[in-house]
């Protein structure tokens, strides 16, 4: 339990520090409801209802006036013996034009009519539309209110058939058979490996990103590791000896926590593809996610392993304990310059937001690369050796680099071009959403910024019209250590819109702290595989007239 | 003699490291004769000349071919009685249109028919139109041969006047009036203080600036200090001893020699001035310059003195013996965390290219900060000390850090943005010029590429027509160390050119190792001091029928 306020508790300071908007509702996130992440093994942490508790007072404080608010609204819940719907019924209805149905336990809701009075947003309101309510409630536990459901209760039309299961999709034959259960709010680009993103409207809803919404990279069927026999093989150098560590093993190491923001290479490529096409998961923003990861330090490992500093390049490689149908495992590295630094924090994690390790995220264990692409983040980690050369991993060698406009598959040297380390400084709108209209005499933008290398973000500038003009918009949050600014800024930007404007062009760019900026346009950062993409932002929206 | 060789021997194996390229002219820089930067003070190194002879031999063995292809060049050196000329009359023989005179010694020169078959190019021998060779001479040992003094007696038209002297525009009360002479090829942007860069044509001829050439930023007079009498003042923590070292006191420090390049944070100003006004002086893209640069560690010093890295967030202060009228010393800090990392380099350097420092350049000792703006590279250094707080000194506080561009003189807050350390990824060409006509057939496009932060240069795109398409250009010299990349990158790219094409758009980008490039325009990065443009860099030029 005391690992879990300690984990929790600087969250909760992070959300009171960010500066006070006015009369702005405040919905902060809970991700200690394991329901929705299960936990196949039989490793947990007890306790979690206790923090659960915590929680949901905090989360009554915060609601309350926007519970009351819509308390008055007309009650129509059916009087008559209930009626009977399929899953598949409910699921038929998710938008305004068919009416929008939710569930909840085996009760059925036609919330219509209350989805525009929603006092979180419609948009927020319409990611559970057609599904049930359960997994967004985990995610904002002010909703599990007597409040809330005596609300609810006035929509409800019926309930779940009893015979109605929800289908299970996976064969037994499918090496994904065994992945975990997934959050319904996320949005899924590959179902087979796992890649999904969490929505705009919910990305940027909390600092720290709640587990079960944090973007999902797997390159590979996520692999199911007993944490009891589970064994990290650390190689030691030539003619010493190398550690095999246990769980317990790790546990043994100083424990050390940091706020770390991963983002994958590809986010932001389905911009990229828009200019011409790349080969690669069409990433929206939302490749990017933050939390707080607590491990051992790599250095005090790899130190213990007998490894120190040496004058030449060498590198430290990771394995995962998953693997394509060769046996062929994934496998990244870093400089060991950066691995033995304590000052670059890197860790062998094992645990994110206070639990541990969610299996999309690499229970047991996993790297966590401050400043660093996720792609060298390796989860399940099963092994970690030091080399005087680069890990001969595919992804390595011929993946996760950068290369210029005119290089195509014909001509490309994957051996030319870096492998991608740390990351260049990048920002993104999360509010408004492209072709939204917005009403008009004023506009709320928000979103997110960061920078690779602990670079802090400075300074984020907003333009309305498309770049001709700039208004400096509001960092939220405390200031970030310099040079170990290993987590995002979020960012709004509230401004009056000019009487009778129709439309605006919205763009974002950020700076950090050694005065890097975005670039203005995609296309002459296209590669070939669409990867990092940090061009300006921009959002079209139409405004109400 | 010995510290000489250790200094001037990299250099040499620099320039041989140099790719080929095909029958090109090889003229290397020389930087021993001291005659134009006149040391007044007693204190110099031994044995110039022998080097001086040294590097003679070289010039001899590169610039030979050059030298005997002009050899059989029309006589028409006048056999009467020399005629008298002034000084005056000289300059004003400086373009193609009045006639190219140059003096040697007290001989004057008519160069008009020469100056387009030189081989080092017609630019290049234009910079010394209407003045004296010494300068140019000095910089590029291979012209001070036999066989060079007789091609160009062929030209002789005269002599000087013997009562002609050059005038002295310095008056007894000026405060600059001591301030040392400078090299006739700087373009000057003021004279007191004196600030002045190296023509784009002599920027990128050495990988290594030639200290004469060496762009100068001051910011005050030039103070002329004794070197027996000098003396750095490094403060005590609190309750400590402060140190107060003299020069040999300094050279008991390891020695720490490292190729740095330094940039001004106004570099490119000019192309920013040509959007908005700013204010700042209007440096073209020579702002810039590289050093072979020695000296003891700033973190070996501060830790005889006592200091040591602390949990809190410090700065190391510096102060100069350069001052206005009021007293008030020239001043810059560094964050702590950067001056106590041997990793880091910081230096304070008593020689630069093998020399004891050009007064221009902080002689006898400055600070050097790898992969930082000049503006911390605190010259004739006289005070060092740690402080919890930045320095307060106008020019870390109340200059040189970035501004959104919606942030005029009316509302400009100097507190809201960090003062800039590291700086962004940058690159420009430095051949062809803007407006040149240029060859049919082909295109040698040149120039320089370099970021702060210690990020090596990855790659360099160079764009022929205005950023449609683009081609990676060559990176020359060796490859950089990763992280430590402390200087820039020269690159060039040869490539045809489409029949009857009569205009280039010429633009450059850089990539750095983080995956940092520079922004599309200028517009968007406009500051009111005018400082971080690092947008593409673009040059317009006419293809010759």
């Amino acid at each position: 339990m005391l690992l879990l306020h300690r984990a929790v508790a600087p969250g909760l300071q992070q959300a009171y520090r960010l500066k006070s908007t006015p009369a702005r509702l405040c919905i902060r996130a809970c991700c200690t409801n394991d329901s929705f992440q299960p936990q196949r093994s039989s490793f947990t942490f007890s306790g979690g209802n206790s923090s659960t508790r915590r929680w949901r007072v905090m989360g009554t404080l915060l609601g309350l006036g926007a519970v009351l608010a819509c308390h008055d609204q007309q009650c129509r819940a059916s009087q008559e013996s209930p009626r009977r719907y399929t899953r598949e019924e409910v699921k038929s209805h998710c938008s305004p034009e068919t009416g929008v149905w939710v569930t909840l336990g085996s009760e059925v809701f036609d919330i219509t009519e209350f989805v525009d009075i929603h006092p979180g947003g419609a948009s927020k309101l319409m990611l559970a539309a057609g599904g049930p309510l359960e997994p967004f409630w985990a995610l904002y536990a002010v909703h599990n209110q007597p409040h809330v459901r005596e609300i609810l209760a006035q929509y409800k039309i019926g309930e779940l058939s009893p015979d109605d299961k929800a289908p299970s999709i996976l064969k037994t034959s499918d090496p994904y058979m065994d992945d975990p259960i997934r959050h319904s709010a996320l949005k899924v680009n590959t179902q087979c490996p796992f890649n999904a993103e969490p929505p705009p409207e919910l990305l940027t809803e909390n600092y720290i990103t709640p587990n079960p919404i944090f973007f999902t990279r797997n390159h590979l069927p996520v692999p199911n590791v007993d944490p009891d026999t589970y064994r990290l093989n650390v190689v030691g150098p030539p003619g010493g000896q190398s550690l095999c560590l246990s769980l317990d093993d790790l546990y043994q190491f100083p424990k050390h926590e940091i706020t770390v923001t991963l983002q994958c290479a590809g986010n932001r490529r389905s911009e990229m593809t828009q200019f011409k096409e790349v080969r690669g998961l069409e990433w929206s923003l939302g490749a990017i996610s933050t939390a707080r990861w607590a491990g051992a330090r790599l250095c005090d490992v790899l130190a213990q392993a007998g490894h120190q500093l040496c004058e030449t390049e060498a590198h430290v490689c990771f394995e995962g304990l998953d693997s394509d149908p060769t046996g062929a495992a994934y496998g990244a590295s870093i400089p060991l310059a950066r691995a033995m630094d304590p000052e670059a924090e890197v860790l062998l994690a094992y645990e994110m937001n206070g639990q541990p390790l969610p299996r999309d995220h690499g229970f047991p264990v996993r790297v966590v690369v401050p400043g660093v692409v996720g792609a060298r983040h390796v989860k399940w980690l099963g092994k970690v050796s030091v080399e005087p050369e680069e890990s001969f991993s595919h992804w390595q060698r011929r993946d996760y680099k950068g290369f210029s406009p005119s290089v195509d598959w014909d001509t490309v040297d994957f051996d030319s071009a870096p492998s991608i380390q740390e990351l260049p400084i990048q920002s993104a709108i999360t509010q408004p959403k492209e072709g939204e209209i917005i009403g008009s005499g004023e506009v709320t933008v928000k979103g997110y910024a960061w920078s690779g290398g602990g670079r802090a973000v400075v300074r984020v500038d907003v333009s309305l019209d498309g770049g001709l003009t700039w208004q400096v918009a509001e960092l939220e949050g405390e200031e970030q250590r310099a040079r170990k600014a290993w987590a995002w800024r979020l960012w709004h930007l509230q401004a009056p819109l000019p009487a009778g404007i129709k439309e605006l062009n919205i763009v974002c760019k950020a700076v950090d702290e050694s005065y890097n900026v975005q670039p203005d346009t995609v296309a002459p950062i296209w590669n070939l595989r669409g990867v990092l993409n940090n061009a300006w932002h921009r959002v079209h929206v139409h405004v109400a007239p």
